[in-house]
């Protein structure tokens, strides 16, 4: 076989306080194959790490079995990150660590092709614009609902990092200034109202002054027992104060997306993470905030959509980055 | 004198409700020459429209006296414009002009060097960046804070214009979604609270529920008269509810400039217009808010500052996107 005709392919990496998942991915978005493990980060990062690079070897010897070449290596990590030098600063999912050197820790213990590493939620939103819910959009935010809020912005067909790649802090445009005291220690950020961890904390909160709510049943004695796929089952079912808190959230997702709005001019929002699973019951009242707060007069029915690529989209935009990159 | 000598001019315009001003501006931003007129926009706008025609005729007459060749003309108005199509769709400084296709009617009048229409915070935002206080940022956000809050955004150099042209409403980012109304019908824009009229709106609120100030000397019975200069200037005095207000009005801005740099990771801010005359007394507290408020770990001390070109701003603005485009 001839080296030209030899078709690329993209190691995505989702690197997330549970789990680690590890994708081959060629250049029209496909996932030839996934890997999946813990990320045991609570036994901290040195294992982490060795983690990693074991599912990187083990990566590239089946893209080697499938006679593909690898062009890349893009890593998705949660929190703040220097990109330019391959460092995670901090990360709320992974709690030591702190000024990591990700990139040059994996090139000391094995030789790979080139590592990328990104923010999880800039590869969520490429790889939902790339083949997924933004497809055909140029410019587009993709919004992440799970333990925290992530977004990413895509700008004329590329991720906005903007001066230092930390662009995108979607969870922390600040939606209600005197408001509730958000993970990052500030107050009133989007994050505070349309997080899980913000879900649970409102439904507890709410059982434990009393209100009446089919939660109970679900939970019984232990009121710190709720989960935010709880609080969205009870919504669905047509549960009073599921459906208020899932509102709430949904309603200042559309205010920070209204900002956005008028800001940048851009016409599509996708949805995605855990919360997002609860589809309309959070973004509709999203969608009518919208309807009231942009400015745009172009403001079109499909502004805001659920992500489609499920727990796959950190990985093909992960590893979609690479070729757009290389 | 060979054509190739010819060193080529943009012709810039102001459009503003109050007054006119056209300059004719060189490659390095250098105004030449510069004519005012007033709009006398309450006259019409066939009226307007003539007067530009007539002014922009005179630039041209001028330019070619200066042995200059007009590489293009851009319009900076104020308002919701389709820039595609060079239409002026509606504007609050512009009572009667709705969809009024600014540049095909100079167009019809006589025929110029190309012309382009643009929104006039734009220009005011390019023209700092090129040669006021934005020079050397790649990325920024001008805000003018005058009658209402313009805004514009300069990303990679570029005005980012969005999907429909109409990016950059930076007054109308949320800073208190049950806040005041805004004159866009809305509530809790950013306008809303950091505009000259808001400020004047805050200030006659006070004096007529019998709150001391000085601004009653200025305007004594008559409380509908206080401005917002007036206001800027009894703070710098020491008056305490002229510095509250003036306070407040930068508290919004900063919160509005955190989100801003949350979701764009920018970090130069130009701020221009009637009411940053004032200075640090409404920088000041936007500054603190900001620093509260961005996560970005690397905010720097001269984020936001005072434009530098004055009134020049729109119109060496409007003229240098001439440049850039052609």
């Amino acid at each position: 076989m001839n080296k030209t005709d030899i078709q690329p392919v993209a190691i995505g990496v989702d690197l997330g306080g549970t789990n680690l998942r590890i994708g081959i991915v060629d250049q029209r978005g496909n996932i030839l194959k996934s890997l999946k493990r813990q990320s045991q980060a609570k036994e901290g990062k040195e294992n982490v790490i060795n983690r990693i690079t074991d599912l990187l070897i083990e990566a590239c010897n089946i893209s080697n079995e499938l006679q593909r070449e690898v062009k890349g290596i893009c890593v998705g990590a949660p929190g703040f990150l220097n990109i330019k030098k391959g460092i995670i600063s901090a990360s709320p999912n992974l709690p030591d660590w702190k000024d990591v050197a990700l990139k040059k820790e994996i090139e000391k213990r094995k030789n790979f092709p080139p590592i990328l590493l990104q923010n999880d939620a800039n590869c969520f939103t490429f790889g939902e614009w790339w083949i997924g819910a933004g497809n055909g959009y140029k410019n587009l935010a993709g919004i992440t609902l799970g333990t925290g809020v992530g977004g990413g912005v895509i700008l004329d067909n590329r991720i906005w990092l903007g001066d230092d790649g930390t662009a995108g802090e979607i969870g922390h445009i600040i939606v209600e200034p005197s408001g509730l005291k958000c993970e990052c220690g500030r107050n009133g950020c989007l994050e505070s109202y349309a997080s899980g961890t913000a879900i649970v904390k409102q439904a507890t909160l709410a059982l434990k002054k009393g209100e009446m709510s089919t939660l109970k049943n679900r939970v019984k004695e232990n009121l710190n027992a709720v989960t935010a796929k709880m609080v969205s089952e009870e919504a669905t079912k047509g549960d009073r104060l599921s459906l208020d808190i899932m509102k709430e959230a949904g309603r200042y997702l559309g205010i920070a997306i209204a900002s956005i709005i008028n800001l940048l001019n851009i016409g599509r929002f996708v949805i995605g993470g855990r919360v997002a699973g609860s589809g309309d019951i959070i973004l509709e009242p999203a969608r009518e905030e919208v309807l009231k707060r942009a400015i745009n007069p172009h403001i079109k029915d499909q502004v805001i959509v659920q992500a489609s690529l499920g727990d796959d989209a950190g990985i093909i935009g992960a590893a979609g980055m690479v070729f757009q990159n290389g």
